[in-house]
């Protein structure tokens, strides 16, 4: 009997290890699904792979899984970071599901110039990309970092990280990436639903790592850009050909 | 001054044109968005471009509009449907919106042998399609249908429209897309969550029409799989190259 329920735990994972759930897991596993002992669960911590556990004590206030087998390896993502501009609570939990779904390696909300945002949950978006990573079959959470300023993000901006970004001002292309480097770490920067500032627009154009890229005729909202955004990266340079 | 507000309007649309709006629009206009007499708003029918019309009456219960100039011509998207499983609410509306922002030209609802849906609220997903034309600055609004067995559409499949579906159980390549015919009627299918039965997966890969495309090595939600695989064959195929 296979695991159909696959949970993220902090937790080491190896044969005949003992993982013990917290109180919510319980209550998702015991309560919600039913399990009972000898139920099968798939674990993963996002280092050790997906592992085959089973239930070996079965509590309302927590309980007990031992890891058996391992079913598959650790499946690490391409080193892709996506930078957002933080928008309505709702969209901006959806660019970190769908960060997490397609594959960024870290995802790092950004203040910019037109930003409103002041601060995040960064917890409850963390929440999200570990839900995602439940839910879509991935062994790889991405970690979710705190809001930041861009223009500090970008003082200390790594000389080998290329940064593909979408300037709504300026027609790009998706072509030019084609040409940028695969395998070499990479960024994209999801503009802000007001655009870039002039400031910002001057600085992003004269980094050396900057490749501007084109989502179509289109005004795209910034969670589509976000889905957008990476399926053409992952296409052109990622794990998807 | 620009207007910066955008509606739609199911009216024709012509220099002098004055178009009367419904008791939703006035309570938006006037009462949400408080534009007195002389306010431009951007107005679009989906057929004729985009207008600038100033206000000229303002009411509780109505209005009216004065078109004056055309201000963008009409941009049709691609002949490109998409034919999706309806899911949870939420994520169904979310399928329509970015269809809308993407550039599909008509949506289909399907059922498929694993859809649990059995109907859709048809009128709510046109407004949801005719709101996302509405913030992405589009001028056509692509057509809803009602909700209707994939195996009835497929029996009377147009003999020129190409179909790219996503199986989960096989390999594809995005490659192949690109030998697939610029300019041509297509379709994308997205399959349902539980996946394609076995029926349903002989007779697709079976069809001359259909070309299997994959969405990398990790699981996409429904609504994810519908951006990602829009923003391939756009780029591939569509207005975004």
């Amino acid at each position: 009997m296979s695991a159909k329920i696959r949970l993220y735990v902090d937790h080491p994972l190896a044969p005949g290890q003992p993982v013990a759930v917290s109180r919510e897991q319980a209550h998702y596993l015991f309560g919600v699904m039913r399990l009972d002992a000898g139920a099968p669960v798939a674990l993963f911590n996002g280092r050790d792979g997906e592992w085959c556990a089973h239930v070996t004590e079965a509590g309302k206030r927590g309980g007990t899984l031992v890891c058996e087998t391992q079913t598959r390896p650790l499946q690490m993502p391409p080193d892709l970071w996506l930078l957002f501009a933080p928008i309505k609570k709702a969209r901006t939990d959806f660019i970190v599901e769908k960060a997490a779904e397609m594959g960024a390696a870290r995802i790092l909300p950004v203040q910019t110039d037109f930003t409103n945002s002041e601060r995040i949950r960064q917890d409850r978006l963390q929440a999200h990309a570990v839900e995602a990573a439940e839910q879509c079959g991935g062994t790889f959470v991405p970690e979710v970092a705190d809001l930041q300023k861009l223009s500090r993000l970008l003082d200390t901006w790594p000389a080998d990280r290329q940064l593909m970004f979408c300037d709504e001002a300026e027609a790009g292309s998706a072509l030019r990436l084609a040409t940028g480097g695969r395998g070499k770490p990479w960024a994209i920067l999801i503009g802000p639903e007001g655009g870039f500032s002039e400031t910002e627009r001057k600085r992003l154009h004269a980094m050396e790592q900057a490749h501007v890229v084109s989502l179509g005729p289109r005004i795209l909202r910034a969670d589509t850009a976000a889905v957008a955004a990476l399926t053409l990266w992952q296409q052109a340079l990622g794990d998807w050909s």
